[in-house]
């Protein structure tokens, strides 16, 4: 084994126990709720990833070997595949989720904060299970904003090269000194927002159980309730409204928070930041859009509900939790189609959220005015500017190619899902809620539906794009191209 | 009314002069028939269109002013308004197709070479009303071949600065010397290739005027049958494998026929192109994957049968003909997605298919190849080339935003056609069959029905849709644009 592969090997040895160490609260859990078969379950796994932790730490010594920038591609692939596997072996072991497809594709879909479903009745699994599976969206947020920024400079390793893997939009410049107690202070700031909506949602009268289970799916911006209506379980405006606010809250930049909050800059740089404009905005046009047109074929018999509805199950889509208070498969097509767009828009850059991220939108819609502006007057001087600096060629070439990528593995995800013989619509949202790590998508796939009725080879696709769409693509895809193995040959 | 704008209308005179002479063969056949009312229709059209073309020839002197780039793109959309709304005209005079919206939809389906069709019961109408509803398919076809090069020059304008707004993609370089000859060249090979197919399809059996009906609609890509069931109307695989031949041919670049045949340096010449060889290749890989997956479901009950089918729909939807000899819409979704794929590539640039162009797809797929190298070497110098040459950023540039372009109009459309309360596939492959100019899409517009149940304002829509995607995009949306008039007004 070369130098370079042996610190693969050691940070997947540090992923493990943090693994274990996670797997103690549901093991805990398990234990006070008498879940035996559960508590024997999180136990194993634990022991399981406590040995061979320590065992990878103790032999392989760390390499003086400097990462490039593809090495920090492959350790964020691997660290998410390891999680998604180990995190799939308590449903398996427990006997909750017995197949091995289901389980899988339950816990991808909890790492990657998706939040799509193989479970047709949630509520019948064990409390610790449930518990565990809101957890690893929690995890797999975490992950984004900090795990790897914080875990990876612990371990002697630069975290802005693997940070770049994570998010190639455009980057703060505030945000690039000091990277360790930058991502300490993101840290803080993903917790302080766990604790503050876990506590408004007890206030609103949820349990604690229930008020963290949500919270999870919240701030990771996945999507998984332990009630099988999903939100919709909770009548109360007060808790719809506290929910909107904290998924519209981590669909927002983080990095923007740690300037503004930490930093001590105010909450001005939020929002005078051309994407957080542009993502308000365009939550704000989908809701009122939606909540006219619906009133419209409705007849205006009750405004008020629906008002709330459109809000929510637009931010929920936008922010790609994929919480639901409302079937949005019954409105009327413009409406279905005003959120199948916003399966594209996705949250900010350097937010939980999934999708393409407003940033890329906002450039392709600056870069499509400039298209017009260019055919008419071929020689007059045009620059794309964000927040007021003119973006560099290379910058926008790389969000194109983003783009461009991302519609062709959407293409690739749809065509390996046809197989399955559903109906047009289901599988084409399904491939597009998986790589936007939203949830639910239309039809079979609806919000009141689930992913039970595919095939399991359906469910490894929907995995790898849930994976895909969370590792932003290029990640993932670069450890399949050929030139990452010559390279690495030579 | 200012120099320039005194030449935009001039040469609606001369427009008007040609749709005149045009008219006057199925005046003809209208008399030959018996078809009183209809020759009363062509008739009178016929006298509007001398009258209105004569007065203004002589009234409207040529202006010395010289054309920019942006006053191409205007007479070419004006020339297609006009063409769609005069062609619509007998329609509603003779009384076959009496709705306003109904006659205009079916003219811009003509003139764009479309073919989606609001008559559901084609066999019904008079056979003169038949036969220039096809005809505008030959007329549309051969105006964005030769039509506009070849009218302009004489004129008095010369002809580059609208072909280049009828090709944005890569022109062939050979072809710039001496444009009206080109022009005349190209006219020569339209015409011989309408001659040998209506040739060959009379030997097969047709009636000389099914022949050149269905030869209209074949070396246009259109697709009007004067059948009901459209080609399936002919059982025998002799027509369909002619027709499949003809599709193919009309979908390729005319440019590359010119160089090869008139100027003599061999049918190399086009088949060594790398558009054709994109354009056969994923026409046959998408024959052969609908063929074996079809035969699979289907238990290879009638393999030889689905080879021939496999072919004419792919054929059909990638040239953006639209003719039919099977119901895709019945196919598994697999063979679906594959069809529905296809309804974006489109012909080579030069020909007169309508869609994105393969030559734009092409280029797409080499960023995309490129962009995974970049990602991993970044420092690597990784050049696009097309047929062994490099290709500009400018080009590169231009083509990426055509694509933007593209989606975002199909997104608009999409979105217009939604108000119509259709189901969400019909809404969409409505938009995106209607901008490709294929004519059947899924459902209630698939390819055994009609696009009769739409609302007025839906077709409306579609036929802006039909003409946007026949003048690809910029030269209908630079005349919305606020840039264009302000430009004007200084």
């Amino acid at each position: 084994m070369r130098g370079k592969h042996k610190d693969f090997v050691r940070i997947q040895g540090a992923v493990l126990l943090i693994l274990a160490a996670a797997m103690t609260i549901p093991f805990i859990l398990a234990l006070c709720y008498g879940e035996k078969t559960s508590a024997a379950a999180f136990g194993s796994v634990i022991c399981f990833c406590l040995l061979a932790g320590m065992l990878i730490r103790i032999i392989i010594k760390p390499s003086p070997e400097n990462f490039k920038s593809r090495d920090g591609f492959f350790v964020v692939s691997l660290t998410w595949l390891v999680c998604s596997l180990v995190g799939a072996a308590p449903f398996v072991i427990s006997g909750a989720i017995p197949s091995l497809a289901d389980a899988i594709f339950e816990s991808c879909s909890g790492f990657s904060t998706t939040g799509a479903s193989i479970l047709s009745d949630i509520e019948a699994l064990p409390k610790s299970i449930l518990f565990w599976r809101s957890f690893t969206h929690w995890l797999g947020g975490m992950g984004i904003v900090v795990f790897v920024m914080a875990l990876l400079p612990a371990l002697g390793i630069s975290g802005q090269m693997v940070a770049y893997a994570e998010t190639p939009g455009p980057i703060k410049d505030k945000v690039t000194a000091r990277f360790s107690d930058t991502a300490k202070g993101l840290y803080r700031l993903y917790i302080g927002l766990t604790a503050a909506e876990a506590i408004l949602l007890r206030i609103g009268g949820m349990s604690w159980y229930d008020a963290f289970l949500h919270t999870f799916g919240t701030v990771g911006t996945g999507g998984f309730s332990n009630y099988n209506s999903s939100v919709a379980h909770f009548t109360s405006p007060y808790i719809q409204i506290v929910i909107i606010v904290f998924m519209v809250l981590a669909g927002m930049n983080f990095n923007l928070f740690y300037v503004g909050i930490i930093q001590k800059h105010g909450l001005k740089t939020v929002f005078r930041d051309d994407e957080t404009k542009f993502y308000l905005s365009a939550m704000g046009v989908a809701t009122l859009a939606i909540f006219i047109y619906n009133n419209i074929m409705d007849g205006f018999r009750h405004a008020g509900g629906t008002l709330l509805s459109a809000a929510f199950q637009v931010a929920s889509v936008t922010t790609t939790t994929g919480y639901a208070t409302d079937d949005f498969d019954l409105w009327p097509t413009f409406s279905k189609m005003v959120i199948f767009a916003m399966f594209f828009f996705g949250g900010c850059s350097g937010s939980t959220g999934g999708g393409i991220k407003c940033v890329r939108m906002l450039v392709c819609l600056k870069l499509l005015r400039r298209s017009f502006s260019l055919k008419i007057h071929p020689n007059r001087v045009v620059s794309l500017s964000l927040n007021g600096k003119e973006l560099s060629a290379e910058v926008v070439i790389k969000i194109t190619n983003f783009v461009f990528t991302y519609i062709a593995v959407l293409f690739a995800g749809t065509m390996l899902l046809s197989f399955n013989n559903m109906d047009f619509v289901s599988t084409l949202s399904a491939a597009a809620s998986c790589l936007g790590n939203i949830g639910p998508g239309f039809n079979l796939v609806g919000p009141t539906m689930n992913y039970a009725g595919l095939t399991d080879f359906s469910k490894y696709v929907c995995s790898f794009l849930m994976l895909a769409g969370r590792l932003e693509l290029f990640t993932v895809f670069t450890l399949f191209s050929k030139y990452y193995w010559n390279s690495n040959r030579v």
